[in-house]
């Protein structure tokens, strides 16, 4: 069942029905100012940080679903009915509904009683601030008498403070009204230099600024009193809760149509000139006037949706492609990096699942993130991955999460997740790759943000791979730490006491307890730091490296196979998990992706069994499970993922940010089909005819989704903000569709399914358009690469000239 | 306005409209199961701690307000129509309402046509649970076909991680169900041994407990799908969120009513013996059986409720006063000691303010508390002051709260409020007058929780002391430290960073911002420990201290006079606060209060002045402003105070807990009328007539009225848990009514208003009971004593033979 459908032409999603099985949502800004959006314009607005700068309130997991937003009411003032154009708030019979969720931007539009009514939502880049664009137009024989009242609910800033410190806050909320603006400045007499301000383009009949008087005594958004009535009650809000509603009145004649604009947006003042008259508490409005004029004027708004457009175009034209699959084909040219550069953007901080209020920027999020939108914008993963190299510490570990505000590390959650440190090895090895700029190596960096402790960004990575290299348990296997990619395989914590994190908690001193995904990903960050070393020229230094890789190789092999798929780990007794051996959590799908990743056990056949095994015994139609059997009970020796119910999250759902580990796995082993097949039980698109199955957005990729022994086996959770994102973009464009970036250039070498007769690729590289044109002629798995129709030796792709920036590459694969 | 009545014969509170001016609560509990409920059954239930053991989910501040809660619908079957007995959630038009909030109990009852509903809310003493009595009958001349629908919605223990950590949360939803018993196990597979069990005495036609699925898709609480057609889905929630609700249904005949409870409560498992069948992950509910079948049965539901009458009846026989003033009576003799017991049991955890999220019990706020119901419950004082001593530090400071389950100190909010450790000899003192009980003070006590480092109470006492006197500044006054009584006067903060707390950051020294509150305090305290050092016949110790409070005494008046009244303190620059010299914040009352109570400059005449200048520059209609004038602006010196709108909190609203520090003056003083003038101001009994105004409950006090720089002049916030509650109690009882605890035994000096003819109470005190009968003879405050008619020298009535358990007081005044 479809709620909707893909309007590829326009980049959109069109969602057809309000009532959508979750609210599915968009975001809207793609620089500092914020928001999230659902199809029924519910959601919040922030100012870079969900927590600390947050606009307006949300209430999450409210009842009813989602309800707050961004509203606009419309009254017919003969009848005394009223509406939302946006079905929420009061869910009136709409004759049509359409949201289009576009990229940084959406548009819904309904008919009701022959009004039509459309709203574009954009945040326009370069200012801190939305608009809403309201289009409305009579379609009646008759002239109408409408009023229009808006309505959003101001947040006191800090999102935590505001809806737990009642006693506090009930007192604080503070408005300005000038020239019908509305000013949002709760705290601005004391340390904020920030405040709201929310406009609107037609001249008022009234406004308020009290949530209660607009509402009225034990109302909800569905039938706020002065709507209800008609008239606004101009109300101040002095503390309770400040809102903003303006009210219009319009005639409109048959066939006429009207345009009104409101901006909610965002403003800093300097510190010292805040207030005027100086010696007053009057926001200085000086500053903020020409902003609020610039985007009231619909010319302008026109540009800055150009300007939007133009962005996001730029940012897709980089990979674009054209296959025989259209989920493939709108996943990869549109939605995928879509949400690789949401990501990027707001980390794990924002989404219908993430309050907003963790303000970490995790240290293995971010890198894993990096590697798909390096293409994207290279000069920004550049400042990301400095940022992140700071928050190392001098041992090579890292802080699992900073403040982006600060940018210091969280010392509440610290440190020692034993695979962080090499992330940062694969980021840095992914810039370089698509970069070529070496320079990144020799930027001075400092370790746990201390002035005077700056190192080269190369002595960094050395230190990552130290730290793992010095931290080897009894099979000669990495020691996992808190825990490893898996946050919830906790073999050190031991917690019987709820009241604890089980990553924070550590009571066992963690000697022994091993991973052998870490092993896995070593071999991978070491091989690609060999690959640096080459490129520096440093081939003494090698050798080293090459060394501490053998060994790793021959512990996994002698300690991390079970004679038909990789072991998970070893616990704090030395037993294995994921091994044949266990009852429960038999097989994880974790070492078979990265050891087969990191070229583990492929010449010994290893690969291809663990390949069979992952098929056999984790794959389901809804795609690849974590691990197999789930943990039927907790064990306080594996920590949180026994603290799930069977077929959820961790302990046995189909986790779908490891689920490209095993299609990259497949490509390399030259299972085309496996590997797309794999990527399309996963790919949201493909899964849009399940919609009521999936629940989630089908545009856009969700954390997980629920296995085989859960109860609601299929369901999607967590969407948007996940590092599945990342993954498999890479999966797909990397490794199955075979270009990926080099340092000796673009390489291509498809490993695509036998049914597909090819497909075309443009890929922007260094500068260069790499016009691509792939040919199935066989059916095998061998590529021949030709260059400007000239055939070259292997599947790199050596970079053309200087002056040229486009060349046209053709494949036939036999 | 009125929106009720008080029912003075029934100890109840009758509220006539369900849509109050805001949410006016009760309290359901008193050991440790609590929950609080509002007069539309909103609200919520946990174990003993709000923030870590919540069982059911409220969302504050929420649209509409207080929309959530304990709640029933009824539906017609054959007209399809349903409505809630309690208002809330339909809010359906309701032919009577009725609301009667009691002692521990809440019953809410209705007609809607001709169908009557009551249900009556209570917690038995000795379970944890709560019990809903619902009673219905039918006034009409036909059957009536019925369908009854329960419904709560379980929180997932943790308040802040239910309302935060969805992307955890809404996969970890478990329920059971048994016998027509809803059982919530979220974890239990884990790490908790805890369950909650929602029961109902009827055979259930179906129930509910995913709550989508009682809701149906974007409805809220108002039209559930399962109530609108009137057939439950049998649910079972798996993730997402948890609800237990019963569907019962019943046919009754014209005038024939029935009974149906409903038993929402808490139950521990012993760890080892958690599941049943061993092995299966299902409770073993054989342990919570036999609770629940005893509340099923009505017979017991009566006799817990009449234990529980018995239970309050007991403790407010304590104290019983019938003076001229309805309002004096029924606040002393009902809800003032009512709130002291809420105050008690929850400290600030959780109310209408309250978020039930900070788990700390203040150690200010707890000593103060104290004096409220150290008559009604001594020996659960005494326990309350060995916790509160033992997280005192060895420097004689304390932590500023500690945490109720681990009784440790705060680390994060820490110490060094100045004036902390001074309330620990006031309650102490307040202990030994009551009690007599000397041996409280040998008791050993640890400081900071270490164990070896125990010493006597006695010497905790002492630390105290030392610590305000090795803490003096420029002016021989004390030190203020991060904050004195007054939590926003932060002079050594200096934050211009609105991430910060005001409280817990710290740039300058505070060496010099100096306290006069404190140093008053300081002598009180001071005073009350010489009597406790002559009750120890330690008589050449009070040299020392006698000393200290001389000096103290002649710093006050040397540097804390301001000619018209106390200056309130010094700031970082050893610039005066609270003095004509300012051009803002020129008086404070706390000075006012707390130097008079201490005896400060009574001789002189200062006493008399300050008053004066409290009426003149303090007082409104409404109660004494904390301030005046008000902060306009923020001033970074001043911290917390000045970032309050004009009016509100410490920035000059009426703050109702310094109220009583006046009377108190006004009574040593001598003048009656004053004192109980200023009571009468801000009695809640007193302003019910201006309930649109004051809009808290009328039979609670809250912590503030808004002062008249504020827009809402006259209304009252922060209602139930203040310290207000124990000032007001002290103030009216031990020094209007002038009826007090000494070391030498009751001591009785009336200082009432000249009108009024006299009083009579009852008090018992040390196990006798002393009727006191009160006459004036003249208009002036000497009071002449009578004990069994024979009357005595001065005012302390001396203790009478063992065996003898009640005496006759008369008294004079003339």
């Amino acid at each position: 069942m479809k709620y909707g459908y893909f309007d590829d032409e326009n980049k959109e999603y069109v969602i057809t029905r309000p009532d959508t099985p979750l609210p599915w949502i968009n975001y809207l800004g793609c620089e500092s100012y914020f928001g999230i959006i659902s199809n029924t314009a519910g959601g919040y607005s922030f100012y870079k940080d969900a927590r600390l700068r947050r606009l307006t309130r949300y209430r999450y997991n409210n009842v009813p679903t989602d309800f707050g937003g961004r509203y606009l009411y419309i009254r017919e003032n003969k009848k005394k009915e009223f509406w939302s154009p946006t079905w929420q708030p009061t869910r009136s019979k709409l004759e049509q509904y359409k949201c289009r969720h576009g990229l940084g931007y959406t548009i819904i539009s309904s008919f009701y009683k022959k009004i039509e009514a459309k709203i574009r939502y954009i945040v326009p880049l370069g200012d801190n601030l939305e608009i809403w664009q309201l289009s409305i137009k009579n379609h009646r024989k008759n002239p109408v008498d409408l009023s229009i009242f808006s309505c959003i609910e101001f947040c006191l800033w800090n999102a935590i403070d505001d809806s737990t410190n009642f006693q506090r806050n009930f007192n604080t909320g503070e408005i300005e009204i000038e020239d019908g603006v509305i000013y949002h400045k709760t705290e601005y007499r004391e340390r904020r230099n920030h405040f709201a301000f929310f406009a609107c383009s037609d001249s008022l009949e009234g406004f308020d600024t009290q949530r209660e008087n607009f509402l009225g005594s034990y109302r909800g958004w569905e039938n706020p009193i002065v709507v209800e009535s008609g008239q606004s009650s101009n109300s101040y809000a002095f503390g309770w809760s400040p809102i903003g509603s303006h009210h219009i009145n319009l005639i409109l004649n048959p066939n006429e149509s009207k345009q009104i604009i409101f901006i909610l947006g965002y403003h800093e003042n300097n510190i010292d000139n805040r207030f005027d008259p100086i010696g007053t508490q009057k926001i200085n409005k000086k500053t903020v006037k020409e902003v609020i004029s610039k985007y009231l004027n619909p010319i302008n708004v026109e540009k800055a949706f150009a300007s939007l457009n133009n962005y996001w175009n730029n940012l897709l034209n980089i990979f674009h492609v054209n296959t025989p699959d259209i989920h493939t084909n709108r996943m990869v040219n549109i939605w995928n990096p879509y949400q690789n550069m949401i990501t990027f953007k707001l980390s794990r901080s924002a989404s219908f699942f993430e309050s907003g209020i963790s303000r970490g920027i995790g240290f293995r999020d971010s890198n894993q993130d990096m590697l798909g939108f390096m293409h994207l914008v290279p000069i920004e993963a550049k400042k990301r991955i400095l940022d992140l190299a700071a928050t190392q510490l001098i041992t090579g570990g890292a802080y699992h999460q900073y403040q982006p505000l600060t940018k210091k590390g969280n010392h509440d959650i610290g440190s020692e997740f034993n695979d962080d440190p090499l992330w940062l090895v694969l980021s840095v090895s992914a810039y370089l790759k698509e970069t070529g700029d070496l320079n990144i190596l020799d930027e001075l960096v400092q370790f746990n943000n201390e002035p005077g402790t700056e190192q080269p960004l190369f002595n960094h990575l050395q230190c990552s791979l130290q730290y793992i290299h010095d931290r080897l348990g009894p099979h000669d296997l990495p020691l996992i730490g808190r825990a490893d990619w898996n946050d919830c395989l906790n073999l050190n914590c031991f917690s019987d006491n709820p009241d604890q994190s089980f990553q924070t908690t550590k009571n066992k001193e963690g000697k022994v307890a091993e991973s052998v995904f870490i092993a896995g990903l070593f071999i991978a960050a070491l091989k690609e730091f060999i690959k640096i070393l080459k490129q520096k020229n440093s081939l003494d230094e090698t050798k080293l490296y090459l060394e501490w890789a053998e060994n790793m190789n021959s512990a996994i092999l002698k300690y991390g196979w079970d004679g038909e798929w990789f072991v998970r780990a070893y616990d704090n007794f030395g037993n294995k998990i994921g091994s044949h051996e266990c009852e429960e959590g038999q097989i994880f799908i974790e070492p078979q992706g990265y050891c087969i990743m990191a070229g583990v056990g492929i010449e010994e056949g290893f690969a291809e069994k663990a390949l069979n095994s992952v098929k056999s015994k984790l794959a389901t139609p809804h795609g690849i499970m974590l691990c197999q059997p789930p943990y039927s009970q907790y064990y306080i020796h594996l920590g949180e993922i026994s603290s799930y119910p069977p077929g959820y999250k961790e302990n046995g759902s189909i986790f779908c940010h490891s689920n490209p580990w095993i299609m990259i796995a497949e490509a390399m082993v030259g299972h085309g089909d496996q590997a797309h097949d794999y990527y399309t039980r996963i790919n949201p698109s493909a899964r849009e005819t399940i919609s009521e199955v999936h629940r989630c957005e089908p545009y856009i990729y969700a954390q997980m989704i629920a296995g085989k022994d859960a109860s609601t086996f299929g369901e999607a959770k967590n969407s948007w903000l996940t590092g599945t994102a990342t993954w498999n973009f890479i999966a797909i464009t990397n490794w199955i569709l075979g270009i990926r970036p080099t340092y000796k250039g673009l390489y291509i070498s498809p490993i695509i399914p036998k049914s597909w007769s090819g497909f075309q690729a443009t890929r922007i590289f260094r500068g260069v358009k790499y016009s691509i044109s792939v040919e199935r002629v066989g059916k095998g798995n061998n590529s021949i690469v030709y260059v400007n129709n000239k055939q070259i030796d292997g599947n790199f792709i050596p970079p053309p000239p200087p002056k040229i920036k486009e060349i046209f590459i053709s494949v036939k694969i036999n």
